[in-house]
């Protein structure tokens, strides 16, 4: 299944990108030889590293495009900042760069000082999490340029995260050292990230009409509390690998466009493929949501995490102690599978062979 | 006059940016002593210092706010990347630091292929004019969380720039070495930046209605085309003058706040003030925009850069060799006034003497 034959609507995003990137690459030159230096091609718009003198600086910007609604919702402002750092600094550490600084700016319709308020300390607790500082930021008022749902403040937050390769590295993690019969490690996600929410709102609407948010996921929780889980930020568990020296030949932050996009882009610097029959199964709102929309289980793989945040591909000899080292730093991990020779990524699930190509 | 007492109703926003700021410092110990360290306070959300071993990064953020209903009034797309540019590089370079990379982000409610087109060839005609890469970027497809004017695409557009302090330097130019007799350039701006246009909007509004965008402001202009006037970038004039090995006390890139806010603050490091006589003159449709909407002189030179925009301090022996650098750029410049003793920058021009204080 390739992501032309999977019927999304995609194509119109994919040329404008395309567009974007190819005014960009007839700017490179502008710093050829000098501070700058482009050292990366960015093609996919991921991580890409900038030379400056000896100094190796990686960069990436994101934002948390629609999950916001779902804190407009609720009315819960301090976790949205776990997933913007989630975006901007898993995608730098996939590329091997220790995240160092971030800057963000919010857009807002009109200042609200409490939801201001709740948004920095949740991007301050990210921080301390991930030892990231903010280094910069800017906060800016465009009236009815802004959108959202409900009453209060209203607002689009973004992120670009800056980072150095990390000093075990001679160059970024780009995938071009993986070989057949390395193992394939997943690291488990919370639930959603900042991905796939408009075809969850979609289906949330279609299901229990316009305040979907207040109705019960469980006797606890609220499907508003439910979906507003904050990501998991995964840096500190790939640092805890790099840290002690560990050989990783690739790393995939499984964001929109899901494993398909996100690992195949990896596998294919050296045209690989991988077998997973052992991934973190899809959690169980991700289970129900699928459902509730009956979405073919190969669209929901191509739109959700499905439960596995990230893929790290590394020698055999080492998945034991990788294994180790991720438990010690609190993620849940597991050998996921296996890279194989061919084109294809295999992921078997209990209830369907999936098989996604490139 | 201080920005207290202009009745401006920006105490709101100074408030949550304050917020912003102390969530922000206290994640600066993430990075202290370690790659990433912060140099210099962020105090204002100004360009800041980064230290990797011997590099000295500079990063700044901005986006060019509602300047973007002008292009959405007119058509016209392929400017607004001058703007996007100047706010972002034009704060680097303020601070000693040369810009090297830009990453951008284009939130959009629905995609144009052709919009996206012209909005990243204006960036890249503006990045090849200043020598900066455009290294990475984003767009979102954020749907109703967005908003504009027309049926054309409706976007916001950000950036955060990175530089390298330039070589001739030691530390960031943050003022901290003007004397009392240094001079005072001033850098003429092309029009309107990308600040003030709310107050230009509600201006135009009340003045011509809802179609103000399409009124002849002369006989080959429309007021939309005049107020869409692409910023001027800074950057290269400044580093005309560092790469000759001039002495540059302090800068001052004129954004929002005007002259009182972005001077003041380079003034303040060492408690002078500054006598400005010879300003370059507000262009003439500011002085239009001012009488239009009666808008007292005072508060205009808060709101808007009034024909110049930037401040750069020197001493007395290399302004005639710094103007004729800046004049071999292509830049219009001007000894403005000088650095007196005091707290006050005083504004000398035509028709009124303003006082600003700090």
């Amino acid at each position: 299944m390739t992501h032309q034959q999977s019927g999304l609507d995609i194509d119109l995003g994919n040329q404008c990108s395309k567009n974007a990137y190819n005014w960009s690459k007839r700017t490179f030159e502008n710093r050829k030889g000098k501070a700058g230096n482009l050292a990366l091609d960015i093609e996919g718009g991921f991580a890409n590293m900038l030379q400056f003198g000896k100094t190796r600086i990686g960069i990436a910007s994101d934002g948390i495009g629609t999950k916001i609604e779902l804190a407009e919702r609720s009315k819960i402002y301090h976790t949205l900042g776990y997933d913007l750092l989630a975006m901007v600094v898993d995608d730098l550490v996939a590329g091997g760069f220790e995240p160092t600084n971030i800057s963000n700016i919010i857009d807002v319709n009109l200042l609200d000082y409490n939801t201001i308020d709740g948004l920095m300390k949740g991007l301050h607790d990210a921080c301390n999490f991930a030892g990231v500082a903010i280094s910069g930021g800017e906060i800016a008022e465009l009236g009815n340029r802004i959108g959202g749902y409900g009453d209060g403040m209203h607002f689009n937050w973004c992120s670009t995260a800056i980072g150095v390769l990390h000093e075990s590295l001679e160059k970024p993690i780009d995938g071009s050292d993986i070989e057949v019969g390395n193992v394939v490690i997943s690291l488990q996600s919370r639930g959603f990230r900042s991905n796939g929410f408009s075809l969850i709102r979609r289906i949330m609407q279609q299901t229990y009409g316009d305040l979907w948010h207040i109705q019960s996921y469980d006797d606890e929780t609220t499907w508003g509390e439910k979906l507003l889980t904050p990501s998991l930020v995964f840096s500190p568990a790939i640092l805890s690998l790099l840290n002690a020296g560990l050989q990783v030949n690739g790393i995939a932050h499984i964001t929109g466009g899901g494993i398909a996009d996100n690992f195949q882009r990896v596998l294919k610097k050296v045209g690989v493929a991988a077998k997973l029959d052992n991934l973190f199964p899809p959690h169980l709102v991700m289970q129900k949501l699928q459902k509730l929309g009956n979405v073919e289980l190969e669209k929901a793989y191509l739109y959700w995490n499905m439960g596995n945040g990230m893929l790290i591909v590394l020698p055999q000899t080492s998945a034991d102690e990788a294994l180790s080292l991720l438990k010690d730093a609190n993620y849940k991990a597991r050998i996921a599978g296996k890279v194989v020779e061919g084109q294809f990524v295999h992921i078997t699930t209990d209830s369907v062979d999936l098989k996604e190509t490139y």
